[in-house]
């Protein structure tokens, strides 16, 4: 009998099918934060329930060695306090095992259904989540919600329908009937279980604790996994509150719902973290964060599967343009969304050191540089736009990045700092961007620096351009590869480049889409070709491996009679 | 437009597609060896076309040092003296780079079209490939002919079929349309481009040449990647021929014919092997053979995807039986099939000390260990009878392996030379079949005895039988296991231990199935979920890594008009 919540999802199921296979525009998650669509009061409660939280223990029956652990900090300076019951990975490994073999033997129908439930809660909890994302991470309250609310629920779901859409592909029955001549056909009736690995370790990053930490998650539990979610010791109360509510669901629908736990760290966890990664019950390891630590897991956790989000250099190439303004305004979005803190964030612009041509005829490359700081100071100029836009730095290390990189060459923009109206304390800088010779400095262009820091480089042709920013995407990672050109030969010759260096590109964006977003459901993010992710956000690939199929075979009676000699012949 | 490859054999694509969705019984090789089907004459011929091989150099066209190389031995005791082009594995690498452009431009339907002609091809060299399989791995004629070709010819096409499955789902092109209430919507043209990982190499074993290594050859090809094939130094010939039938189909197609080569060697090519699975162009790995290199290359070949089998102990149960003498029919069948040679052999057969029960009454611990051996021995009392069920043995290992195996315990039935009619210097060998006990002995349960060697193990109760059954799948891997009993709860219970062990399950084979044999499109081959294998024969996660997805999007206008307000409201 199909399970009740995936009877009460289907629907949704069904049009994320649909939404997988054409990859046009959808989301059952509405984007926008409107009282329209969550509720008059949902805003105010959703900062009532993340107010609750501050200067308290965060309530979560799972096994606790009793004392509390917890040490984040708002970007935005306020005063957070929150500490959640410290747990013994011991502890959180055994729970998880026991929770493992009734949720296995619930079957994919169920898995499905529980998921859909939890992102349908989560959905509603989006302003809570906002608001905590919004105080661990610095992202604007609008890119909190968005993104760490319904486009992380988007991505999620995403890969539960990603999950489905193999699983729904093994029958759980087979009747096999071999033909042997005018002997009986052999014949057998066969099972097939789909067996989960064990499992799931989800590591989150503090910058995307619930958008890049979901895929992992969802995955996991779509295909029969328990999971022990471990955030960012920066960012955990966005996971915090997803590991509620999924608990609360799991429980509500008759699981243990130690399926899903939260192991909550501070500072300096990575031995701890190293440690449980190698554990023979890990099975299932999701990473987000330094290309170091996400190396080390794919060459050490051998007994698990690694899907690892690491480090990258996301490029432009700007050959020629139509507008250079519009041009120049979309790309000054990119590098001050959320300053830069993204791993889709533009850092290398590449421009050829004799220039351009545009509508408004010749441009020099100082005239292309120009355009490019003009459009990012435009953009900052007023603080009260700006910090909606910008938010605030996440952590110390952006901080001492931003002034290392002011070094590097010559300053085109300076970060500056700028007051927050409504957070006296909050952090932000606005973005730095440098000029760059594509020769001279080619070994600074070959690394990340996360943060508000980008460069423009003087290369010797667009094809220059093109050749590095295919062979940094292949030999240095990346997630974004961007051109503008008003030529059709280079166009191709960036989807060549694309391909060499295994990077998604987008063409001459000029108006509401930015090269650091992606559309769940249309666009890959990341594509599992290149060094900064092994996976690519949601694929075949992605869920396939979570799960294995053991099969059992009997023998039956045969339902076809066996060929016959005919006797008048 | 669609490759006229795709288009001849498509519709045979579209019945397989059907098969591995229903996982009836379906193939379109068909596997007896009959005149009626592959032409009166396709027999001798297929033996002139082997004997034609003897004795001299391989004629193959692709990058050679101008040396030779070769020294197969058939187990059945002819001269061979056949060799091969030497090939430097930088040169290997060098072609195999140059012939990827053109093949990854072709896309899906060409790769697809393309192996499924090789198939064809291969299909009508089937006796060729049996006599080369049979004079290379020890394997009578007539299993030669079923797994060597038509039954190989079903992995690779089960394998080709699940690439297609998923390349399907990833449309080429993709209108993306996001509302903008007011203002007119975002709108963007997406193209998703499938792009290979790059060079593929497989690595044969010396009993299943084909059978093993064509689901990873044709896994990588119909996904796009360029393949080097390196055989055991000891099954050369099978996929020489192989490789030579692909070429001349990708020749044919307008291919570069380096998107398949081979890399002939001989004994202790360990080295070779090891620094060329290291290479940065090795994108994916297939492997078959020992525990040992298998683990090798998943610890150490970071760089690429690596697929393998490896050792496992393989299990019955015997909890209860209806009828002894069926059982111990099948079973003997199974350990005398090609020797043991087979990875799915079984190995250690449980047996409760206290007896079981049947119909014809108790049976005791005694009873059953002598059913089984006198059922080996009746199948191989008349020589030229048994020859052409046991094959001859593969190589020394083996031969040294019998040996130290009979002091392992009270030998139940000795291995004994046979005498082959057609083939005096044939080293054929009968099942050796041991009593041990399963606490006394407990530390010879746990390893495979590759050849004809098994035991019978006197084990506390069934319950014993299958914890130990669960436990030694899961710790030191297994392809099958086997139980018997009478009595459904054991078959649950069963079921339970293979869900735990990750291992298939047969259940009462006493006819025309048996334990080593799989059914490709309906069976998988391996779990992926225990030591013995980290993939199975086919599914998903077998295919859906072998390639990767680059798109791109730019904006387009869009197809939809701004929402407007009513004027009339």
């Amino acid at each position: 009998m199909t399970h009740s919540l995936f009877t009460k999802h289907e629907a949704t199921l069904d049009k994320a099918l649909g939404a997988i296979a054409t990859r046009g525009y959808w989301s059952p998650f509405p984007e926008g934060p409107s009282p329209k669509v969550y509720g008059e009061t949902a805003n105010a409660d959703g900062e009532a329930a993340f107010k609750a939280h501050l200067n308290r223990t965060f309530e979560l029956d799972q096994p606790t060695t009793g004392e509390t652990i917890g040490a984040e900090k708002s970007p935005f300076g306020i005063t957070l306090g929150v500490t959640y019951p410290k747990a013994d990975p011991d502890a959180l490994l055994a729970a998880s095992a026991a929770a493992q073999p009734r949720w296995r033997a619930a079957g994919p129908d169920a898995w499905t259904g529980v998921c859909l439930e939890i992102l349908a809660r989560l959905n509603k909890a989006s302003f809570e989540i906002a608001y905590a994302v919004m105080h661990t991470t610095g992202q604007a309250f609008m890119m909190a919600f968005q993104a760490g609310g319904p486009h992380a629920q988007d991505r999620a779901l995403e890969a539960v329908t990603y999950a489905w859409d193999q699983l729904r592909r093994i029958p759980a029955e087979a009747y096999w009937e071999k033909p042997q001549g005018k002997n009986a056909p052999l014949a057998m009736n066969k099972r097939f279980t789909v067996v989960p690995r064990g499992t799931g370790l989800v590591l989150g990053c503090c910058t995307f604790p619930t958008w890049n930490g979901y895929p992992g998650m969802f995955a996991d539990l779509a295909t029969g996994n328990t999971v022990i979610v471990k955030p960012h010791p920066g960012a955990i109360l966005p996971l915090a509150i997803t590991v509620r509510i999924a608990r609360e669901v799991l429980r509500e629908a008759g699981f243990d719902p130690n399926v899903v736990t939260l192991l909550a760290t501070e500072a300096n966890d990575g031995p701890l973290v190293q440690a449980l990664a190698l554990r023979p019950e890990i099975k299932l390891i999701d990473f987000t964060g330094s290309t170091q630590n996400g190396t080390w897991l794919e060459r050490n956790a051998h007994q698990a599967q690694v899907y690892t989000e690491k480090a990258g250099v996301n490029q432009i190439v700007i050959d020629s343009v139509d507008n250079m303004k519009a041009v120049a305004s979309n790309i000054a979005f990119s590098l001050a969304l959320y300053s830069g803190q993204m791993c889709t964030a533009p850092q290398n612009i590449y421009v050829p050191r004799d220039g351009i041509s545009s509508s408004e005829g010749h441009l020099s490359f100082d005239d292309v540089a120009k355009a490019l700081s003009a459009a990012v100071e435009k953009l900052v100029s007023d603080p009260a736009r700006a910090v909606e836009l910008t938010g605030a730095i996440q952590n110390d290390g952006v901080m001492a990045r931003i002034a290392d990189a002011r070094q590097l060459g010559e300053v085109l923009t300076d970060s500056q700092s700028l007051a927050h109206p409504a957070f006296p304390d909050a952090r932000v800088r606005t973005p730095l961007m440098l000029k760059l010779d594509a020769t001279a400095d080619a070994t600074k262009l070959t690394q990340e620096w996360f943060g508000p820091i980008s460069f423009v480089i003087a290369t010797d042709s667009t094809a220059h351009s093109l050749d590095l920013a295919a062979s940094i995407a292949a030999e240095h990672g990346a997630l974004t590869f961007s051109v503008y050109s008003m030529d059709d030969p280079v166009i191709e010759a960036a989807h060549d480049a694309a391909i060499r260096g295994g990077v998604a590109l987008s063409i001459n964006l000029t108006s509401g889409v930015f090269v650091n977003q992606t559309a769940a459901y249309s666009d890959f993010h990341g594509t599992g070709a290149n060094p900064a992710a092994n996976a690519a956000l949601s694929d075949a690939a992605f869920v396939a491996n979570r799960f294995r199929v053991v099969q059992s075979r009997v023998h039956v009676a045969p339902k076809t009679a066996p060929v016959t000699v005919s006797q008048t012949a």
